[in-house]
């Protein structure tokens, strides 16, 4: 049974699209508030492990979550022709990579100095699926939307693109809320100011991630 | 700029709606072989703190992760008239809530007998949020979708219940992988078999939302 229903695709920043910036942003500093006031500071090449570690989620957050979620709303805040939102679109998640390397080089480092096993947490896992997916992604986003082919076949590749996106969008938000929850664990407190500092910064990451998806998507259905 | 394009919406199962149950059964199994095998059981009126506790992922699971997902593709799996395809999609989101009340209720009677806080986790924080807005979706869709109202009106809310649910679904999961990961860090296992089978159980749960959410949102590109 096909029920044939017209869509028309509105390509305009609605108010989700400022509700998800505005979730992005209040992550952004409660994440730096708690790096740098409560964990002693982001510094790779550190003897200090803390502040080693510190480069894990800061890069992570800017790269897998705030970067790759305006790279998927770049259609609609980027005023500019399609091929400049494509071009922004793909090296904002270039950028989102190179971040991502960083950062997970950084948490292995901090494995290292503290000497402690590698990848067993549901986080790591989650983590690096992610990544290696992301990859995948980007490299199959290249061929298919840069490189000449036939209309069609970039017709029926898109929607494995977008819905691949958002699922990979999800993905990270897991990685970074069982990561948050991981080291809040660790960290034992309860009802502590840190605590609820946390807690927040992962409430704003996931409510950053839920209006990407409803900016994106409800754009699709006027 | 608008881009009108035609969306016909494929109402059959597909092989991501089959390979969304495969993940879901799987996540079923072995979350019962780590709740009964290596938790202790299953049991409400116990004087078993752990057996308690169990009740908590295990209604949380059944209810907001498997009835929920087996709801969303309700439309897709049962080969019936729309009206008992909306009929299966409202009672199993009662169903679930229900279980969700059981759910919850355990895990707080477990904090009584263990004489410890509740509600300070990120977990509980977005386990919380995600019932009491499941319970509202869940109102508004009974309103609008069966109670008597302009076809425009309904047309209008279709997206919005939508998106919405697939918003919910995810910071459902969100929740159970939070959850999963504050269990195994309190348990400070790392390369165990239990721990492996936790995070085994975490994967499948996360990639049966993600196949319920591609199984769905696909079929309205064909």
């Amino acid at each position: 049974m096909d029920t044939g229903v017209i869509y028309h695709y509105r390509r305009s920043a609605s108010r989700l699209t400022i509700a998800a910036h505005l979730f992005g942003i209040l992550a952004f500093i409660l994440m730096l508030i708690w790096l740098l006031h409560y964990r002693g500071g982001i510094e790779y090449d550190s003897d200090n492990v803390d502040r080693v570690f510190n480069v894990h989620p800061f890069m992570m957050f800017c790269g897998f979550i705030f970067l790759v979620g305006e790279a998927m709303m770049v259609y609609k805040t980027v005023p500019a022709s399609h091929s400049v939102q494509k071009f922004f679109h793909m090296i904002l998640h270039l950028i989102a990579i190179c971040l991502g390397i960083v950062g997970i080089s950084a948490v292995f480092k901090f494995h290292d100095m503290v000497n402690t096993e590698d990848v067993y947490s549901l986080h790591s896992w989650i983590g690096i699926g992610t990544f290696c997916l992301f990859g995948l992604q980007w490299l199959f986003g290249l061929f298919t939307f840069t490189v000449p082919q036939p209309s069609d076949a970039r017709a029926s590749m898109l929607p494995w693109h977008i819905c691949g996106g958002r699922a990979l969008l999800y993905m990270a938000i897991c990685a970074a809320l069982t990561g948050l929850m991981e080291k809040s664990t660790f960290m034992q407190e309860k009802h502590t100011r840190e605590n609820h500092l946390m807690n927040f910064t992962g409430l704003f990451i996931l409510l950053f991630g839920i209006f990407i998806d409803l900016s994106v998507a409800l754009a699709r259905y006027v």
